[in-house]
């Protein structure tokens, strides 16, 4: 269908572009990404891309608004300099939390992040463990999500699972929890949590379902400054738990978040690298498992023509 | 802002619109639809409605697809007819659960029909109680969403609720259940489903949080054959609750519904009249709350230009 | 050009798509359409579409509205699946006569049509026998338009056209009559129809042209309750024409159609299979041309990009 | 609804511009139109219209692609100004007879110019007279078509219709012709016209019905070269009219149609002012009826927001 | 035209959106941005603006795209809280000089900024000396620029023009700087660059025009790191000049560039408060000119739909 | 990546397209333009163009807007045919010096033009030296522009260029020149011109740079009455030019230019073929340099996918 196949990376995660070149048996394409003193970005691609089926890998990893637009100027050179078709590879999605309007007057970002990727010039989106199934339905253009919930059972059966719970950390995860009990045949708990007024923060008033001398494994789509998920370690302690640890695929761990794990009675917390984590931050008790090798079956895929939903059954 | 203030209904909810139009003091825009023998349908607008501020009142229900082209013909007419402004107003929007893409090549088919209902002329949609928050990203134009949870609380509020406790049916409906748990201040349980296989129905394994000699309210967006929220009552009974009784915004009510209903152990059925609900339907375990005037009052706001989400706070 | 060469059904009309596809020694493409108790359908692609080249066939047949939300789903999923290109086969366009705003404040919902089947996802359109040619004009999409002339004139020489006329039931069948005349190189008379206001229905009020003592053949595109045809039958007889047959392209036959021929005194009518007609339905009287070789051929050189005008000179 | 109310001129047809503004109490918008010797055309529109309603009067009229150019470019020119509405006012919208498809690989032209006066920010487009209804519906915008034939019916009742009968002069031209019978409630007659070959002109063939003795009004949208009509009349003559005139409402008048309609026998010639005629030839068998006042109507009601098809009722 | 009157300012350049504001008797609109951990940012429209004529400052200041993408979240919010119109007003527009292609594979990133904003909600844009005034054509909506040229003018006057000469740095100025001399009656002379190859940076080689015991004026469109300015000071003494200052709109002044004007032989630099420059940064010798009113005159005539070009003529 | 490899071309440069055709080894598409008594064109594609990779060749020469109109015709005429990709080739793009706002209430005409051709259905654009680089920015797809200042260098590098200076018309042209002094290494001079009035015509004020004694080339990108040109050279040699000859890729020499460029002391006016020059006019002074070759290249380059800009280093 396409002429050469190609990818290219930006400047967020280029680890991951060269794992992923490296299963595919690809070099990483030749750009060159130049900042100016007035923080202008000015990127050139350094190989003829003419008719070619080209990828460009970029996550939501800081500096975060200077990589979405080191992507959105990537795609605009790509499809100027004729590439036949250009697909945006972005393991975890900016501003995907932002789906919905939950109070007056906002924006759903995510929704303006999927026209901007299509007004930059995307043709399609290849894309990870959305916030929320329904924001597949916010591209125009076709835009396929993998999911890493078989990475992460298949590190999960390793353990003894005979006494564990999977816990939601509020209501709104439980949706997401239920796809793990469903997988491991493992019994759920939901922490409950109440807001004493629409602008306070929740509170966790209580847990749903049984926790007691149980291991829980706190289930979550990403781990920002680690707030949520070490509040819950210590209720499920407080409350009885055995041990706790986390499984999430998006390891944001914004500020202090990696001391507070440390530090945190927490055993283990099991992520993936669609966001970098170089190699002083992945402490112990940190536990990453790679998305490269899904990401390259998807991308050879969809070059290819071949069934993605296949890939993963 | 605009010339002339105007209401017109589709055939799917005349009454719903002639009652928005009694809490307006309007009566309802002239307008005439034809079903031909090849079922084609003619709509004729019958009153000028150049510069005016238009809105049509359509919901869906029953026949779904010709009332859904009813909509798409009468904004196309209304649009062509020089409105200067079009406002879908559809109570109960259809399709809303196909809003995900949870098996491969189907259609998100909510995303369909908003780009459809924009595709014929719509500049802006008034609907109520989405599957899914997300869904309002899926629409090009404004898109204002109004709930229905107010209204239900009001009337739960007038129950003995000592020892009642909110379930949510299956772990995706815990998010929408936990907004009633912070309304009203009570427990909430949750059915805990599992699938056999990817194509197997869902089947409840067990209720996490207690229910026990209490009264349970299931609470839901909608009520379709009725199944999901009998087979959760028999449930509860079985596991001890003392009472069940149901809420839900949308009563589709398809198929056997009502006579389920009637002869279940469910001792209420709370609804709205987001969809018709003709007198001989309303049985005594129906209890029916008119969003008439919630919806006559965003209407004028959306006219007036004052602000929506201030009517609800 | 394109990967797989694949053609999928709505429900509308399986035994076309599957006559098509004999002549192209194909299979109908997997597909499952659901209608679930809220009358909701949910269609499933069945095999994997990725860079395929993709016909859907669907017509204008009853459950009408259902049958363009299905086509409508179909695109979009098999757009959202990936395929490279989606050609939508409609041999009978449905809504075709609201061509035109005839009065005011109403839909040219042959243009909405084509906007929303460009809205849900076809890359072109193959249709035949179009009320106008200026319709071709409505799609922002490639659009091929048949006819079913040949078919149809090449089962007329097998008659004896001696004393033949060709007649339009009304002037604006007129220009549609006179291809027939050119190519069968037989005379015209024309039914002059009035109307004594504007919301009256037309009444023949005489005859221009020669038709005493001759076989008619009055020509139209389509038959819908047969209620034109069927007059301008009885009308012709009166005024001294020795035999009358009929000639339409689309066999809508709403309602009574059936019967109403059967007991009239036309002699035949010939139409082709546009539109499915049942075996119980082919009366005597009903001569049944296929399409199916004439869209095979055509889908083939859409396909193989040959030219389609050639096929047909 | 909108501030100032303005209408510019193209040079096609000034004079009509200031007919309408006349009407209307109005004068013509200040622009400047420069052709520089590369024939490039620099416009400038020479009064603030920021938030203005703003009306374009330009008609197809030679030369034609200047004339054309010079609409889009003021178009774009008020557009980008700021105006808060424009409206093409094109009495003979350019390319009408481009309308169909009926040879391989061409174009439909009227099409593509709706496509172009929309590209260069028509908000609406008022026309007259459209070679086919169906035109209508290749316009993306709001488009109000205007009909002289109750101009042409009222100055046609002032002569003695006795023995009169309406003649199409060819098959395709029926249906307009059975408006103005239906108004006139004369009778009609047809010019049945054949082709050799594909590629052959029509030659007329037969008349179909009664014209002998009788005086015969042609009817068509425009007169071009005058050829149709002129070989009309004679047929018309030849077979036994007493008498021919013509009706058309747009007097196109290319090349040497005016002096071959002052050597026919056609007794008159009965057009509108749709293209400009200049005095010198208002020839004695031309009748020139103004649409000046039918367009001002319609420019003010547009304006005004009142119905435009209440007007013509 | 328009209901409320309402300015918003993102966090760029909060103090000229309070100068603009002050101008007009308006106070800033009520809204806040919070930062999470993730960088994500949130805005939060505070107050009602249904129906609004609403206008939001931002400029291209550091952090950059941060900025832009508030400036994107807000437009988004806006529109969909259904403001009547949003006016973006961008006094230093982000990557105004990646306006052409002149090496291969890269992006024109002005125009796909002009893309974006528009993709965001903006329906015009309002901003200040563009690097070339084509770059005006690369908005889809209306697109006011201004030019500090005026202002800039009148405070040259200011000064002791007798001898002076206006510099452009280098042969792409030329077109700027004749704008200058024109006004001021001044002569002008333009270094003249070089460069040795493709990829090296130009060096100056000589000066064209006469500049000896002249006091020379530089004028460029911005200052960024002040490299070429004071270069081009330096060559300038070297040669001859008696004096040297700089005149350029937009501040950016990055990285040392403050340092090295004050330490260099430069006696001023003139510029405007198109970009911030907080009292710290206020050297002596740099003279700031604020263009508060001029935006706020300018902001003003769009509201009330007067004419923008007379205000500054 | 396409299929079938066609250059078709519209009537202002037949033989252009016949010399790019013959480089390529190809003949020039089959079509029919006809125009009719009312001016309107009819293009007819002669030959089928599916799934085909086409080329149109039009330059921006008189009959200027017909020129135009044709090639959006065309474009329109072959993607309606099922081109798979179209691509217009436009040596000189049509009101390329309409490409800014420097007056109010202007279009930028080349913006407009380059949204004209894409709404027409061009895929892609080939065009050479647009007046300024910007316009590139102007298009919503691929646009490749060529120089001709390699062809314009080799040639004058014939010449003894031992004491030329090359010299800019006014300060506008300065940038362009700028790259003819460092390819040629020489030196520059610009005329500096003043207007008096907004309204006024500049006038030549001096001259900056030294041209005493030296062969003066003027450079500039298009010549079209020649006023400029022969203004600039009497001025030169008034001020002691040895001799004058100009370069400039598109001869537009409209009006009396040939003659006047005869009767003139310029030397030599070296020029390329983007717009035909007949015979006749090919004036002793006139060299005139094909750039059949460039384009020819150029297309196949597109066609096979290959580095554009590699071509030209």
């Amino acid at each position: 269908m396409y002429g050469k196949f190609l990818i290219f990376s930006g400047q967020s995660h280029r680890s991951l572009a060269e794992d992923i070149c490296g299963h595919l048996g690809l070099r990483v394409g030749e750009s060159k990404t130049i900042k100016f003193s007035n923080e202008n970005l000015m990127v050139q691609i350094e190989e003829n891309v003419r008719e070619a089926d080209v990828f460009v890998v970029q996550t939501a990893a800081p500096p975060l608004h200077q990589n979405i637009f080191e992507l959105l100027i990537m795609l605009d050179a790509l499809k100027s300099a004729s590439a036949a078709r250009v697909t945006a590879v972005i393991p975890y999605f900016p501003y995907v939390r932002s789906d919905k309007k939950d109070r007056p007057r906002i924006s759903i970002t995510a929704r303006l992040m999927a026209d901007l990727i299509t007004a930059a010039g995307a043709d399609r989106v290849l894309t990870m463990d959305l916030h929320a199934a329904q924001i597949q339905g916010f591209f125009r253009c076709p835009a396929d999500q993998l999911q890493a919930i078989n990475l992460m059972c298949d590190h999960l059966k390793r353990r003894d699972l005979t006494d564990a719970v999977l816990v939601a950390s509020d209501a709104g995860e439980a949706k997401d929890v239920a796809r793990y009990t469903n997988r491991l045949d493992l019994p759920m708990a939901i922490i409950d949590k109440r807001r004493d007024g629409d602008d306070e923060e929740p509170r966790a008033a209580h847990i749903i379902g049984d926790i007691k001398g149980r291991s829980c494994i706190l289930v979550d789509d990403e781990i920002a400054s680690g707030g949520t998920l070490l509040r819950a370690t210590e209720l499920l302690l407080e409350r009885g738990a055995r041990e706790v640890c986390g499984v999430a695929t998006h390891a944001v761990l914004s500020g202090r978040a990696l001391e507070r794990i440390q530090s945190s009675p927490i055993s283990e917390v099991i992520v993936t690298d669609t966001i970098p984590i170089p190699q002083e931050k992945r402490i112990d008790k940190l536990k990453v498992i790679s998305v490269a090798r899904m990401l390259a079956d998807a991308i050879r895929s969809i070059h290819d023509g071949t069934s993605v939903s296949a890939l993963f059954r």
